[in-house]
């Protein structure tokens, strides 16, 4: 059975459309990379009731449960509190952290605020944040990452190679311009009906110069089968007068 | 009490990696321009049970539900069943439609396949499509639409006027290049207490040139209050030494 994983997306500004959240595709490539299932991905506002209900009920139901958000220095930033408070432990100062960030600030600067950053849930372990050294931990099967898109690439880089891997989930796509989805769509489902093991997707796309067409997705954890299916999707194209190319389509 | 909203979005392509969500942003953005204040976003997989369970719990939490994707003619959109399912109702061709439907594209394409789309749950109103005829639809609270963004947004704007609005959410943002989050977090936290009614956010940011820094907002349904306080962020970061610019950061 491959592993399976939830994200917990934790920020008002995501919400309020303020910002585009680019985390979640990073992890989820990734994760499907080296075989592990994303089924869930929740965004949830910076609300103490409601993030602590998210991960203890999540938690439970998954392999791993990845948050991003809301472990900076600010009053809005309260994850900590939260996943002490789902775990049923205190939040204490964690000395090497504290030690690493006084050093990184100057004792001077190292203020109420600051110190917040070196709170971990007991019990938990750190992940190194080598940009702004605040650090992101593990505690049980929940990773607390930033939510500052470049910060979490390094620390979610930093666990993925921890994590327990399935067979890595592959793909090949078929792009036909100026196809519609509704001429391919019965070759597809009989097609799927072939291949219960894998996940057979169709995607219209628009292109930036306004060509739109379909892509047709064969996906999943056994070679032989998606090579077999993705050639039978070039031939079904091929039948109903489309001219397929794999790949990425062409700008 | 402004009104309240969950997306579901509704895609294997977005767990997988394959595509960028950019739905959520512009429907969050467009729902607090107009004070709905978007509670919760799930992202979940085609996958009938997690679907109808969504629907189910969820619709009865807030004012609206919208959903995105999993409309079109292929074998993994399945949305309308489950949305008929959630109800309780049949999924029955929709005659008017259909008609359309037909007409579009023409008699001798009119597959099975397509004939899906032109199925909705009993009861439900269509929410018109100009980009590709298969309509949307309003079930109850949940309003269904396309994935794919273009024909996603025609829908969302042609439904926007018709619901219920709240106050404006307005905002106010002052950037400020350099500064650090943890040299403004305590005052930051004195202006939260200082005005509970409005939303204070301190969001850091690199921008494309590497510059990096922390952008402030003020956010509420008071405009005095978001003034006021947008007034006394500015001064805060003069204060402690910075330069803030209001408005978005210069690339």
């Amino acid at each position: 059975m491959s592993p399976t994983a939830i994200i917990i997306v934790i920020g008002n500004e995501i919400l309020s459309g303020r910002t585009q959240d680019t985390n979640v595709n990073y992890i989820a490539k990734k994760l499907a990379s080296v075989g592990i299932k994303l089924k869930e991905v929740r965004i949830i506002p910076d609300d103490r009731k409601v993030i602590v209900h998210a991960l203890k009920t999540l938690r439970s139901t998954v392999d791993y449960v990845f948050t991003t958000g809301g472990i900076g220095p600010t009053h809005d930033d309260i994850t900590s509190d939260c996943v002490a408070e789902a775990f049923g432990v205190s939040n204490p100062i964690h000395e090497e952290s504290f030690k690493k960030l006084e050093n990184y600030v100057g004792a001077k600067n190292f203020n109420k605020a600051r110190q917040r950053m070196a709170h971990l849930p007991l019990g938990a372990v750190p992940i190194p944040n080598p940009i702004s050294v605040a650090p992101g931990y593990i505690m049980g099967n929940v990773y607390v990452m930033a939510g500052v898109p470049q910060i979490m690439r390094t620390m979610f880089d930093a666990i993925l190679p921890t994590l327990r891997h399935g067979d890595p989930i592959i793909s090949r796509t078929w792009y036909a311009f100026d196809a519609l989805e509704g001429a391919i769509a019965e070759g597809l489902s009989t097609l799927q009906q072939t291949y219960p093991q894998i996940e057979i997707g169709s995607y219209p796309f628009y292109d930036l110069n306004g060509k739109d067409g379909v892509a047709l997705v064969a996906k999943g954890q056994d070679q032989t089968s998606v090579k077999e299916a993705a050639k039978k999707i070039r031939s079904l194209l091929i039948s109903i007068g489309y001219d397929p190319h794999e790949g990425e389509p062409k700008p």
